[in-house]
């Protein structure tokens, strides 16, 4: 029986202020036969689109072959440091373990196999094989590389296929009201030919999305910060999760949008989520979370995101939570990636300060965590 | 006396679909003391901001001096070669005459005068030097960097400032009510400590409004396709000119965002616009204005924008209508700067078949126009 994995690749991990490369993450199957052809993939967030995947492909030509990756991948300098930091050590150091990233991917071997300019296989790899997207909140860095991207479904050269776009009601019900509207774009869920199709989730409604013949998902409310408004009650403004499930291997990936700690929300979405996952945690082969700064002092507000210091806490309840299932079960070696780090005007990356700060948390509680700080073009087998 | 000149200097040209470098232009003023200390600056539309600067900045880093900048400019590789177009020819290619670039610009003189990274000189420059935004029309191509950086004006380095952003009534309302509304992004203007002010023109008032000591400006609609709905009939969407003016030498430029021609449209906005020009006319410097594509066959949609045959067509009714003010006057040596150039799928950057185009259809007519195809980081003195 061939075993299965999650291929989770980083088209862009920023959580801004900085545009470009923000938060887009493209997930398909992998088997053991390394050669199998390319499934259908899906786009957890769209923050980055065709120029994320275009720039992964340019990146990708400095390796002449798969052989020549190994080697040399973790040695190479990341996308940020061509770009913003100048300090930024090579690709190893974003990574606990880095023998958690598997090279060569599905996404270079396409390339290998495809013909034409890197943008005319971003094309191809984007109209053949994502046909949804699941969008965790309505952040436009989130869904920008979606909207703008768009009018390329209307393909000359591929048929013409309708993208289901998933997520909880409020965020369909924004992201057509308030961009696909004819005024920010076009709505191109409501024309002749239709690319698009908003497929609302409820939220309480515990039961497997089908996206393809070997993935399902499930979608769980989370806290991100709240919207103040001088005529209105501050309310909570709600992101999401996507619990990914192998539908053969029963294998489970769980993937954050932007998010806090239930300790500064003062809520409980993320305990109900941890009480969810525990039957199933021997299922778990990875979770991605953001972590958009370092710690900060208690009284500088967060706007709903996380730091090392909230990851570590959540971290704890969940090992406490599961251990109330199974005393015998502890989080090591569980995979967390960490995305959405926000970019600094400073000369060094502060994700290896994050890194450094998460270690710490994690070496002093005995977690064992196996953290990954996301960079544009790595992918991870899970 | 000294003599001032408009400074264009393109951030983002890209029509899209690729997402990234969309159209955003920096226009500050120079004089012939070419030390002169840095200005504000005004950004017409943002479809790229921080990163987009960032970029330029890194590409400047392969020229080591201004000398060196002036003989190997022409011939360096451009933005688009690296990323898209494996068959791109050198910047010289994209310009009927390459002596209308003007270098070093203000920016790499920035550069060279600022300490720090790329990005924090990006930074810095946004922060202090760029106080207000005219946002042709609302679509996510001309807004989108704006909105992801607008966090970065909460700095920690610079004195906090009011950015003003002009458009017209509907534009203004779309992006406060659709973007700005606490679901797509934070609304930062009605914050206790805004950031941002949105300052909506009347399209109808002809009058000047004030950008800062030397520059002012006013705004016109235009035509840029029609929103279909199932729901309702089709009505016009509108975008806008802006026509700058020096306030000391009245020399003016005149920027479009993306619209189509009168005669798609069937209406009379660039007709009126052309009448308004006339007496001016001898003040003019140049002009900014979008080629989305190719010609097309006549029986292919357009969706509101312009081909190099429509903008022959409206050139020529232009010359037509300055010469009912004087009979002598002629277009020959006007400059046209065009932009919002779609990507497509090949191996050529499309660019240079519309230079093509628009250069058969200027001799044939004996137009003498001076055509430049916008490139990120070219700068341009009018």
């Amino acid at each position: 029986m061939t075993t299965e994995y999650f291929e989770l690749t980083i088209l862009g991990t920023s959580g801004g202020p900085v545009e470009g490369a923000n938060c887009s993450l493209l997930i398909g199957q992998i088997s053991e036969q390394i050669d199998s052809p390319t499934t259908d993939h899906v786009c957890i967030d769209a923050g980055t689109g065709i120029k994320g995947l275009n720039d992964i492909l340019n990146y990708y030509n400095q390796f002449k072959s798969a052989k020549d990756v190994k080697s040399k991948f973790l040695n190479t300098k990341n996308y940020f440091a061509e770009s913003f930091y100048p300090n930024c050590p090579s690709v190893a150091a974003y990574h606990s373990n880095p023998d958690s990233i598997f090279f060569p991917n599905s996404l270079q071997r396409y390339q290998k196999q495809t013909k034409g300019t890197n943008l005319q296989i971003a094309d191809a790899f984007m109209n053949l094989h994502v046909s949804s997207y699941l969008i965790t909140h309505c952040h436009l860095d989130h869904v920008s590389g979606l909207i703008v991207n768009a009018p390329m479904f209307y393909s000359e050269v591929y048929p013409h296929k309708l993208r289901k776009i998933y997520g909880g009601k409020c965020t369909m019900g924004q992201l057509h009201s308030s961009i696909f509207n004819n005024h920010v774009w076009p709505d191109l869920s409501e024309v002749a030919k239709p690319i698009i199709e908003f497929c609302s989730l409820d939220a309480d409604n515990r039961s497997w999305v089908q996206l393809n013949e070997y993935m399902e998902f499930q979608l769980f409310p989370v806290a991100h910060g709240t919207i103040e408004s001088h005529s209105a009650e501050p309310s909570i403004y709600h992101s999401s999760a996507f619990l990914l499930n192998m539908r053969k291997s029963q294998k489970k990936l769980l993937v954050f949008g932007d998010m806090e700690s239930d300790l500064t929300s003062n809520t409980f979405y993320l305990q109900s989520l941890w009480n969810f996952i525990s039957p199933y945690f021997h299922q778990l082969s990875g979770m991605v979370m953001e972590c958009s700064t370092k710690n900060m002092p208690s009284d500088r507000p967060l706007y709903g995101h996380l730091t090392p210091h909230f990851i570590i806490s959540e971290m704890l309840r969940l090992q406490e939570i599961i251990q109330t299932y199974n005393p015998e079960l502890t989080l090591k070696g569980l995979n967390l990636v960490i995305t959405h780090v926000k970019e600094t005007m400073t000369e060094d990356d502060p994700r290896i300060s994050i890194l450094e700060q998460l270690e710490l948390l994690n070496d002093k509680h005995k977690l064992g965590l196996v953290f990954s700080i996301a960079l544009p073009g790595v992918s991870y087998k899970f």
